[in-house]
C-alpha cells in the first residue's frame, strides 16, 4: 500500500502522472474518484488552504472530508511505544491510526516541527507513527517537508512555461527574513522538487548556518545525478538572482539554532534586506516569483512584487486543489 | 459581479424575488442550485444559527460549506495596505480573498466591531475587503449590518401578517438593555428593512445617545421616501407600544460611548425597564414580538413573552435557511 | 416521538432490530437513509471516535452532520428555567433546540459531568432539555451513560462469539486506575447492556465507594429479572477473572467524592495494581478485553493486552461507525 509522505519516495514516472492528471483537473475534468469514500484530516497546527482545498476536492470527487484537531477538538496523542501514559496523552497513537482506519479511506497529517531539537524533529514522528500503525493510505499536510506544495509548484511552473520539461531552468531558491524562525518544510520540499525535475537550482540564504538539513541535500544531490541540472549553495544576493528563470522565496530558522532562538534573532534581523523586491527581481530572466502562503507582505516579499504580473502564488494555491485530487484519487484507486 | 453586503445594496425586485424563493423554500420547493459548488464560511465570532443554516442549506442544494476560524484554526489576517506585516498577523486579506476564490463559489464573512472606536468600525473594513479582493460573490453573515437576518425577519412578517405588502403596519424597533455593549449590526438591519418594505417605524431608545449611526437614518429616511410610511425616534416606551402591530428587540452599546464603556454602563443600568414583557405587550395592536436570537431570557424578554403564541422568533430562525438558500441561489447562478 | 437517550428505553426487540441492522451495515450493506438529511451534532466535550464515525456515517447514508460546540465556536447556553440570564449565557436551551430542529433532522449531544455534585450531575440536565425542548429525535453521544458505546460493544461481543445470544458468558466489567476521576458513564452502560443481554455480571471495583450510582444497580437488577443472568459486585481482582469471558474495563470516579477529589486521589492511587495485564488475563476462560477508547497505555492495560489477539477494542470502535447509523436510520425514518 502506497502512502504520500515525500515525493521522494514516488517514482518520477508516478510524479509526471499525478501531475498529469492535476492539469486534467484544472481544465474542468470531472471525477468521481472518491464517491462515497472519505479521508480524516488530521491538523496538529492551522491551516487555511490546506484544510480548503482538501475538503472541497473531497467534495468535488464525491468523497467527505472529516477535520480532525487533536489536542483542541480531540484528544491529545501520545506517541512514544513503552510509556507509562500517566501524562496529558489520553490515548496512543496505535489506537487512534487503527480507529480512523476502519471509519475513513485515507488520513492526511498536518504536524509541524516542535523548534527545540532539530534530532528530535527531524524524526518526523508523528507522520511517521500514522503511517505505521494506519492501515489506509497515509498523506502529508506538512511535516517536515510539504510535498503537496511542491507539486503545487511543479504544476505552476510547467504551466508558466508552457511545458512539462522544466530542464534547464535556473531555479533560485531565496531564505527570506520573518519575525519568527519557521519551519524548514517548503524549503526542503522546494530543494527536492526543483532538483527532481532537473533544473539548475541554487539555494540561496545568508550563511552556511541556513543549509538544509543533510537529508535534503542529499537528495538534491541524488535528484542532479538522475535528472540532470545542477545544485549550489550561495550566499551572494546578485549573483543568485542574475538569470535566474524562478525566484522562489521561504523563511526558515537555522538548524543549528534550533531550542537556543534567542542566539539566532540578531543573525537573522541582520538579514532582513533578502526581502525579495523589485530590484533583485529586476536581475531575473523575466522570472517568476512564487511562495508557499502564507506571506508576510513587506516583510518576505514588497507589495509591488506580490501585485506583480511575475507573481504565480496564487495559481500555485489553486493548484493545490488540483495536485491533491490527483493524489488523494491515484491513493484511493491503489 | 454582485454581492450580498447590504440589502440596500440590492433593487427592491430583487429582494422581492429572493423574498418569494424563499417562501417556495420554506413551502418544501427543492432545488439543485448548489450543485457541486462550494462556499467558505470565514467567522472572525462565534455563531450558531448563521452557521447551520448556511451549512445546511449548502448541503441541500447539492453543495458544500466550509467553515474556516482564522486566527484560531486559520492564520490571522492583515486587512491594511502597505503595511510591513511583522506583527500578529501572517497572511494579507488580498491573498486570503484571491485564494479562497480559487477553490470556492461563493464567500461569506462574520466580522463583528471591534468596539473600540466606530469611526474605524463602521468602514466596515473586514467584509469590505473580502469584497474588494475576491473574484466570487461575498455574502454578509453580520458585520454592522446583518442582511440575512433582514430577509428572514421580513419573511416571518409576511407570512405572519398573510401578504408580502407589509406597507401600513406599525413597526416598533426597540433597545433593550444586556450586561456588555451589543454591536448595533442587527438594530440597524432592521431599521433598513422595515422602512424598506414601507412600514410605520419607531427607533424606541433611552435617550439620543442610543440613536444609530447617521448612514442607516440616512437609508430609512431615503426608503421612507422612496416605499412610503415613516421613521422616527421615541424615548417613550408607551407611547411606542401603543398600537404597534410589531415589536422588534435588540440591544446595542451607544455609538458615542465607544471605546469608554465604563461610562455607558450606568446609563444603561437605569434602563433595565426596557425589558420585552407582558404590560408592554398588552399595549400593542395584538403585536407580534420577535428578536434575532441568542437572546437573554427575563433580561431582553420575559419567558412569558418568549413562550407566547406572539413570539415568533424561532419561526424568523428556521427562515434563516430559506432566505440564505435564495440567496445563495441568487448569488451563484447570477 | 423516539429519542436515544438510553438503551434502557428502548425495547429489547427495538435494540436487537438496530444491532442486526448494524451487523448488515459492517458486511457492506448501503443505506441512503439519511438521503438529503441532516444531524446536529452538539459536542460541550471533546471526540475523537464519536464525531468522526457520525460525520461519516451521515455521509455513507446520503445525509449531513453539521458539527457544534458551544462555548466555543457557538454561544454558551443556559439549562435553568426562569433564569435571569445576566451570567454568560448568552441563550437558553430552549431556543437553542427549538431552531436547531427547524434545520435539522436528528440531534446528539455530548455532555459530560461537571463532577462537582453528582446530585446535580445524575439529572442529565443538558441531554434532558435537549430532549424536552427539540420537535426532532435527540441522541446520548455520552452524557452520564453512553448508549452508543453500549451497542458497539454488544455487536463485538456477537462478532467475536459468533452468536447474538449472549446469556451464560461471565462478563467482568473491571474498574482501573487513572490519574484522573473520569466519568461513569460508561462503566453505567456496560453494567446496563451485559445484564440487559443475560450475562453473568461481574462489577469488579476496589472498595464499596467505588459502585455505581443506585439508578444503573437498579436497572442491573431489573435486566437480570428480565433477561436472567446474574450481577454482583466484589474487589477480589483474582477471583473476579478467573473463568471470565469478557474482560471490559474503565475507569472512574468514586461518586462520593464528587467535588473533593483530594480526598479520593489516595484511595485511586494505591490501586494501580488493577491495571489489566496479561497475568491477569491468564486467569481467564481465554476471555476477550475490550475498553471505549480513548485509553491510557500502562495505566489502564499493558501494551501486551492491547496489542493482543484478545483485545476487540478496535473492532469495537469501527462498530460504532455501523451501529450509530442503524440508531439514525431508525429514528430518521420512525
Amino acid at each position: 500500500m502506497k502512502h504520500f509522505l515525500n515525493t521522494q519516495d514516488w517514482s518520477r514516472a508516478e510524479l509526471d502522472a499525478v501531475l498529469a492528471e492535476a492539469a486534467a483537473f484544472r481544465q474542468g475534468k470531472a471525477s468521481q474518484a472518491l464517491k462515497g469514500k472519505s479521508i480524516a484530516l488530521v491538523f496538529f497546527n492551522p491551516s487555511l488552504r490546506t484544510r480548503t482545498s482538501f475538503e472541497i476536492g473531497a467534495f468535488q470527487m464525491g468523497g467527505h472530508a472529516v477535520v480532525l484537531q487533536p489536542g483542541k477538538d480531540a484528544w491529545p496523542i501520545e506517541f512514544e511505544l513503552g510509556t507509562v501514559m500517566d501524562g496529558e496523552a489520553e490515548e496512543h497513537i496505535a489506537e487512534v491510526a487503527r480507529v480512523l482506519s476502519r471509519y475513513v479511506d485515507l488520513v492526511a497529517v498536518r504536524a509541524f516541527p516542535k523548534f527545540q531539537d532539530w534530532s528530535v524533529d527531524r524524526q518526523d514522528t508523528v507522520l511517521r507513527s500514522f503511517a505505521k500503525y494506519s492501515t489506509v493510505p497515509v498523506i502529508n499536510l506538512e511535516t517536515i517537508t510539504h510535498p503537496c506544495q511542491e507539486l503545487a509548484h511543479a504544476l505552476a511552473l510547467q504551466t508558466h512555461f508552457g511545458t512539462p520539461d522544466l530542464r534547464g531552468k535556473k531555479f533560485v531558491l531565496t531564505w527570506t527574513y520573518h519575525p519568527k524562525p519557521l519551519n524548514t518544510a517548503v524549503a526542503n520540499s522546494a530543494l527536492t522538487i526543483a532538483t527532481r525535475l532537473g533544473m539548475d537550482v541554487t539555494l540561496l540564504c545568508p550563511t552556511a548556518e541556513y543549509a538544509l538539513d543533510e537529508r535534503y541535500l542529499g537528495w538534491a544531490r541524488d535528484n542532479v545525478a538522475e535528472s540532470g541540472g545542477s545544485f549550489r549553495m550561495s550566499h551572494d544576493i546578485e549573483e543568485a538572482y542574475t538569470g535566474a528563470d524562478v525566484v522562489y522565496a521561504k523563511s526558515w530558522g537555522a538548524i543549528p539554532y534550533f531550542g537556543r532562538w534567542d542566539q539566532e534573532k540578531p543573525i537573522r534581523d541582520a538579514h532582513k534586506h533578502f526581502i525579495v523586491d523589485e530590484a533583485k527581481m529586476a536581475l531575473t530572466n523575466r522570472g517568476v516569483f512564487s511562495h508557499c502562503l502564507p506571506l508576510r507582505r513587506n516583510v518576505k516579499a514588497t507589495d509591488a512584487v506580490m501585485d506583480s504580473p511575475q507573481c504565480i502564488a496564487i495559481d500555485e494555491a489553486e493548484n493545490r486543489l488540483h495536485v491533491q485530487k490527483a493524489v488523494m484519487a491515484a491513493l484511493a484507486t491503489q
